[in-house]
């Protein structure tokens, strides 16, 4: 009997996610002699706790194809976390009693390195309760901080949009720098690796170029050093293009983005590091500043995504099908670089594993001498992953046409079950 | 002989205020028999009373085509107001000098209402000082406050970047908003007017869609009713999502983004209004919030311009340039809209004195009764202005293709003047 495929988005969501799911569902569909149907966990393994459980064959194939470009997770998605087996047995218990009841021969957890641990559990986990399950981790993170896969699907599209939105930012603020406005922040996400902000370094075309300052969260804020940067850039080019990342930390340890905020009744932390960097800015040399927190924009931007991102995050979706076929269990299909120019890359097997809870921050070969900028090797490595530009479709009122899917959920068999 | 004109931009740059520089330079090189030179502004109106004038004649054909595409300004711009003539005669007689000495026969500046105004007053006073100049102003502001036209030029594309961002960053709070945030601010320009914050209700294709929630700078916030929308619209819909003006201010008048923001030493307003409201909604009814602050991104983003935008920068530049050949002065060409389905539209020719000083603000009817969204009337205004996708070109890297002019300077004639 034909076993179903268990779908699951896990996790903050990307501008290529969906791309995911697309390429799961599409070749799973091209397989309907031997894969059932692929069910979807309604806003994630919350859902598939609760049962419920998203039929896509109930969903048309257009709707399928245009997964492709719609950015969000067309599903849902949480961030709830399967702990130990010992200490959460009873969910993995209950996860098991679901995938059973509906037929489930196919486990694809969509996510980060948390996901890829908790794939990992269940994979054995079934083993155990004499219910076999083929467990696959299928990457993605924006914050591109997964071991062992070259690169993250989600990454690729964040850090076009950074590159492109920084360099034309840079672009208003020379416009004006002369009498105006002579320092620009954007705030990029990352709390714990600078993968995104560095990417705002590709916007250098030629020395000189903006953006003139990176803040990493590798690199300890130095107040003095920043503020003598700043200077510096106005000095030579007129104006200072800056981008932070949300995760600063000062030299005491805590993020910058905490460093004082406070509204008129006392509450802590209503900002982000970019104004508490504006701030240092103006205290310390009086220029006029702008800045933008790009917040969930960055990692929705749909409309400006890399085409080598969105190509390999339908690629992962496709391969965890090819791997399920081919009858292969705890292992993520990971993106191996062959080459750079050409850029070139091939999916791979890698054991969940080896992927599971660790983090990749980058390289210190990554960061310039000085802490605020990125070197050519980063540059190397950074460049073909924002090649090429895949736009969504979009109607006649000149909006994109994403989708909004149906949702329709399989009717429930078990008892409930509070998650 | 031949006259030159002479080109400045003026106030905040637009995506699109490069694409009006290029439609009068592309123009006035095709009347090469009648017309000089196109000679800017250094910095805008700035430069000029310096004599810092670039000679466009110096830059490349390919480079001035690719102002079409290119954000900011490319020559510079500034916010310097001339006074009154009375007030300002010194410099209004040095401008005349300035255009005497480069053989200067047509002024076109390139700005919003001040913009007009300043033309105006420099087309009477080159007459009282018999060296009559034709000066014609050209529209631009992404505010579109300007009387006459129907539209401003630059207002299209940040209006179809907040609708596509908006719409986009939806769809990323509505994937996890069951277990994780709930309501996502995006904060937008528009101090005085809510143009800018109405095109965030272009987003929504349906009923229930995205935003759920726009405030105005026209409606004074009302907190009470504001979170009883934001209450009503979880429960609805899951979640939350609200576009907001830097210009929101309370029932006391005062800007909402003032409303209290302090870092550790005391120091007022390093935050923006998106925070504030964030705050409210915590405050208020306990929800995690994300907000956004678009700022210079939203004026800049090229990427992701109006196509109908786009053609109309293009075309009231080589408008002013038909202008100028017709001998007229003291004029502007404005948007008028001829038809909405299809939308069709032409250049029409206004007097600056009716142009300048005016604020055109929304009008009541585009603003629902509830104050918190657009009204179908508004929808039809906004519809056809951000239809159509100019995309730059980009290069193999995946970057935009943004020209950087060379920008010689003519050689000064005159002895220096104090700006």
């Amino acid at each position: 009997m034909k076993k179903n495929i268990l779908y699951a988005q896990s996790g903050g969501v990307t501008p290529v996610i969906n791309a995911t799911a697309c390429g799961v569902i599409e070749t799973a569909r091209q397989h309907r002699d031997r894969i059932g149907k692929v069910l979807a966990g309604k806003d994630g393994i919350i859902g598939v706790l609760r049962e419920e459980l998203i039929d896509t064959s109930r969903e048309r194939k257009a709707d399928i194809a245009a997964l492709r470009h719609t950015p969000g997770g067309a599903f849902g998605s949480c961030r709830f976390k399967l702990k130990g087996i010992e200490e959460s047995r009873g969910q993995y218990e209950r996860l098991i009693e679901v995938l059973k009841a509906h037929n489930v021969g196919y486990f694809f957890y969509n996510g980060g390195g948390d996901s890829a641990d908790t794939a990992y559990k269940v994979s054995q986990i079934s083993k155990k309760m004499d219910f076999p399950v083929q467990c696959i981790g299928v990457p993605k993170t924006i914050d591109n901080d997964l071991p062992v896969t070259d690169n993250s699907p989600g990454f690729g599209s964040v850090a076009k949009y950074v590159a492109v939105s920084i360099m034309e930012a840079s672009l208003d603020v020379e416009s004006m720098a002369s009498s105006s406005t002579k320092v620009f922040i954007l705030e990029v996400m990352g709390r714990h690796a600078g993968w995104i902000a560095a990417a705002g370094g590709l916007a250098q075309k030629e020395s000189g170029d903006p953006p003139h300052i990176i803040l990493f969260p590798e690199v300890p804020f130095n107040e003095k050093a920043f503020v003598a940067k700043v200077k510096k850039a106005v000095e030579t080019h007129g104006y200072c293009s800056i981008v932070v990342s949300e995760g600063v930390r000062g030299p005491d340890g805590r993020f910058l983005a905490e460093a004082g905020t406070r509204d008129a009744f006392g509450h802590a932390q209503l900002g982000g590091a970019a104004p508490v960097v504006a701030e240092i800015v103006k205290s310390a040399l009086g220029y006029k500043y702008h800045w933008a927190v790009s917040d969930y924009l960055q990692r929705s931007a749909r409309h400006i995504a890399s085409a080598v991102d969105s190509e390999q995050a339908y690629a992962v979706g496709a391969a965890a099908v090819r791997f399920a076929l081919a009858g292969k269990s705890g292992v993520m299909p990971v993106i191996k670089r062959i080459s750079n120019n050409p850029y070139r890359w091939k999916i791979e097997e890698a054991a969940l594993g080896r992927l599971a809870n660790r983090e990749k921050l980058m390289p210190k070969s990554y960061i310039s001498s000085d802490g605020f900028g990125i070197t050519p090797v980063a540059r190397r490595y950074l460049e073909p992953l924002i090649v090429g530009e895949s736009y969504p479709p979009y109607d006649r009122k000149g909006l994109p046409k994403y989708v909004r899917l149906k949702k329709t959920l399989l009717k429930k068999v078990l008892p409930p079950f509070e998650v």
